[in-house]
């Protein structure tokens, strides 16, 4: 792992796991809609995997902060502001979202 | 399509390409993790990804009320209730969500 | 109480009672400001005063699905139609605010 | 305006004609319901309020991250790292409210 690395390099196959399963969220979801399945329990699966990938979103955030920031933050100079707007503009998304 | 039908059946078609385009975004996913993007544009991708499903749960909810929800409360009796309940839950579920 | 009258009017008091508190909360979250307090705790202060709002939200809204709304539906008619949209409406806002 | 000064300082008056405002949400909230309005109505404005109330927290976050975060950061050791993990909670609590 190099110098330069995003933050979430360390924790690759973590994320990897919980994006495949939310991948496999997305398709029990299909099947509940196949099979007809009732209406509030296909929508207690749809906040089940929302909250998963916002824990997600939360994990990587939390490792751009602690890598990417951190270290322009460091080094200082106008990198630092751009790393530091670009995180906000993300977070402003995440709460809306 | 039956009586008893679930609100979304005449749209199902519908609601499976997009949960058929959010499984694909949760692939999408996984491929920028494993070639290392960069964080900022990996949320970017969650941001939309959690907006398309914020989409086909308010779907699934309004044809919900539409259907189940209208047919209980025309019929009357204690099932209306139980819809009802059961409604304001899953609202409450995918607003704290 | 007639009835007409609105899903929330038996529980007028406690809605009061709940908007004083948010409102109290406002006007403590000028006093940190004032007071030049930790940033960090003007936000979890924040974050109590939305999930307080979201609940007097949530609380009107089920009102309103058991009263309006189902009284709509019973009802029959074009009034039924236009009670669901704005209560879809009304929850597509509060998912995404 | 010290160097230890938090990061919102600056435009602490913006800050507090903000809050100002949403108390004065608050307040006209209350005025709907003592007057009995429309519930759908009463919901518009409380997703304005929540909406503007989110808005301040975003604000608060970016100042911080700006101004506290960089600062820290900018030293090292371990108060940079306690920062972060502060605001990565504010930020979870955010996006979870």
């Amino acid at each position: 792992m190099n110098e330069e690395a995003h933050g979430y390099i360390s924790s690759k196959d973590d994320y990897l796991k919980r994006l495949r399963r939310i991948e496999g969220q997305a398709r029990g979801l299909q099947r509940m809609v196949e099979d007809d399945k009732y209406c509030i329990d296909i929508l207690t699966q749809v906040s089940a995997m929302t909250k998963a990938l916002q824990s997600v979103a939360l994990g990587l955030l939390d490792d751009h902060l602690n890598h990417c920031v951190v270290r322009a933050a460091a080094a200082g100079g106008p990198e630092a502001d751009i790393k530091i707007q670009e995180a906000s503009e993300a977070i402003a998304r995440l709460v809306r979202s």
